[in-house]
């Protein structure tokens, strides 16, 4: 299989981190492609244009980072990154939410690709306030995210180091202790630290 | 259960649209409200003012009309939206492929709330070509769809409304006349019919 992504996309990030956590490197090719390029491979795969994108091994392609990382965890049973149990939906919930924030995150980012004078305060706002209250509800779900990895911890760990990377000013730890004591500690697992992309590496 | 929803948002058709295909309406009780403002009950279900949000019976909360379909898909095995067998990712394939058009349909429809002088053509281009590859895309997916309902045929169901709805000039049906004669017959399932939107019901 291959799965296509970008250094600096925390959303094809997370599809990189599953592909470590679950330990199939060796089923797994990266291929690197520009999702605001009219990159041939990545239209083949996603016609939106968007990463990441998985291809199988007969040619059909999944998009969307929730489903490739459901998939991904699909492959093996060891590491399960969604449980089956009665955990299911806390995981998930917290997942979904932790990627929202990531959402509204992006969309700050990609506000700031406009010519200057085109950008809007009120939508800029609007996902200042997402984020705010998002991090808020998260920094209550720390004692929840648990030992073992799951998606959920994936989503907070790259939630945070999204926005250290791209909304450095936003200064999340001051008002989240509980979270950046946390994220201290998840920072260091091997997926993440071989998954972080280096210091602005493309312009996007 | 609750259904935090808003009559125009097709992320929340897709969980109403759920809700009657699976029997379910004697358990989930529709609460209307507005994303754009500030919604007590919104923001207590979900720190991002988005809908759909499902508040479960033990008060915790489900965001994202992906995951809430799945949830509610779980509830009951009659009809299911989303099959366990060997169908299971060409089913979601197509629903999130249909889901990612519809995204792109939503941004060009949030550029137009901006004040006309700062929308900004090259993301509304991006946008289009994104929507008319995965139509695209969709065209050649028609003949899978399948006979019983499944997430990939609501989807694709809403999509194509919400694209009459709100892109009217696309005119998609002329690219895509297998697409049109499906949703000529999808149209007219009860439950897309009792979740249509009223012509322009809100500004947004």
């Amino acid at each position: 299989m291959k799965l296509l992504y970008a250094p600096p996309s925390p959303f094809a990030r997370k599809a990189r981190v599953a592909v470590i956590e679950k330990g199939l490197e060796d089923r797994i090719e990266l291929v690197m492609v520009n999702p605001m390029g009219d990159d041939a491979a990545l239209l083949a795969a996603n016609p939106l244009s968007k990463i990441p994108a998985l291809i199988l091994d007969d040619g059909r392609s999944l998009i969307d980072s929730a489903l490739i990382c459901e998939y991904l965890d699909g492959l093996r049973d060891t590491n399960p990154l969604i449980p089956n149990g009665s955990d299911r939906y806390t995981v998930l919930a917290d997942a979904y939410l932790a990627n929202g924030v990531l959402e509204a995150a992006v969309v700050c980012r990609l506000e700031m690709f406009r010519p200057e004078e085109i950008r809007w305060p009120v939508w800029l706002e609007r996902q200042h306030k997402a984020i705010e209250r998002g991090l808020k509800a998260l920094e209550t779900r720390v004692d929840s995210l648990g030992g073992a990895i799951t998606l959920a911890q994936i989503n907070v760990g790259i939630l945070l180091e999204y926005l250290d990377f791209r909304l450095p000013d936003l200064d999340w730890r001051a008002a989240q202790p509980n979270l950046a004591a946390w994220q201290k500690v998840f920072s260091k697992r091997p997926a993440m630290v071989a998954t972080r992309p280096a210091e602005n590496p493309l312009a996007w």
